[in-house]
């Protein structure tokens, strides 16, 4: 499955060369994946309070053009790897057929022991799968 | 007591006219009142901890100077004026002698109950007073 | 004219307290002023360009209520007075009824020599009067 | 040579879960790196003002702790590639002896007609070679 979301850039992202600052995109990114979560149904807060937690634990982030501001940008997220207790989305950011970044992002689940530990069953659903 | 903290601008923190964002002062004036509070001894995490609060419910802000990436700036904290469950904060930041910004910071401390009420006598140090 | 915009607060605008941090509204209120000066017409890129500036000089806000991640905000924009080289916007920003935050925004125009001086006429457009 | 660039987070930099949020790393790093060049003695404002740039093309962190408002944090920049046109940084990101983060970030130098070119001998200081 491939979720796309839109965001537009916004004149305070930028900086003094008129830019989205490069970390914003990382802020962007997690937005979508965000949204990527609400659409399969994960509960992510639930996760939260029962004591579990999902940690981002690489990106790789390839910069391809400048987003300006005020700019339609639409970020596609699809899961292109899983293991039991880890994961990878591949995202990009795209304006119009444009390419402005490109990333692929690595998470590790943590148990209520805050060890790497599998997704227990049910929050692991079929959305989180390949 | 007029307290004295340093900051230095960073390049991110620009927008795209090459000046700090008219944003970002709040976060450094936010950041100067928690080392005023640090220095007089008001622990702030325990306050929170024992279910306490403090708000911020009001900022004046007036823009006199643009600060630019890489500035020393001097932000000087003073409480100007303090009722049993608020204060004011009066706050300048200054590049050497030219002043970027004046703001006037008022808050209010919130009770157990999440009601505004008096700061309790254990936490209300004399540096909360004038 | 009232002008209407809506923003979705996004979870890393949150702070530690899981709310929207206070430095963020004056983002989404930047947001909201440049909608609003689309909306009317005023070709700001172009007023720019042409050597001529418009900056914010003071800003006193009221915060009300706190926002939360992923709220969905409507910011409501006025231009409350109306000098020749200067003017005020009313703006507040609600979720649902609750006022999260009440702002007035006054701001300078200046002229090619950085000196304060009214908007040339071609650029007063209408919806920069009362 | 090895650069160390001390840091100290700030409250507003956390996210809601009081941690330092991902994407402010980049801004510490691309501050760090910023002291770097300057430390060599690069001119990166000459080198801008006469036309040219440098971007950054690439990069790739592993999140290993999470750092908390207020820490100390030593970001130890080296620059571990180099070919006429592009290199590579090596930053980590260290409270105390734990390792926050580690990241390698690619740039590519860009010429007065805005293609990738080798940086003109006047700015290609000793610095950055290695």
């Amino acid at each position: 499955m491939e979720y796309k979301t839109v965001i537009y850039s916004r004149h305070y992202e930028c900086d003094a060369y008129g830019h989205v600052n490069n970390a914003v995109y990382l802020n962007y990114l997690e937005h979508a994946r965000g949204e990527f979560l609400k659409e399969i149904g994960f509960d992510y807060k639930g996760f939260v309070d029962a004591g579990y937690g999902v940690y981002v634990i690489k990106i790789s982030i390839s910069y391809k053009n400048s987003a300006l501001p005020e700019d339609k940008l639409d970020i596609y997220t699809t899961l292109a790897k899983r293991r039991s207790a880890s994961g990878t989305f591949n995202q990009v950011i795209k304006r119009d057929n444009d390419i402005i970044c490109e990333a692929e992002v690595t998470w590790a689940s943590i148990g209520t022991d805050g060890k790497m530990s599998p997704i227990p069953k049910e929050w692991d659903v079929p959305g989180l799968h390949i």
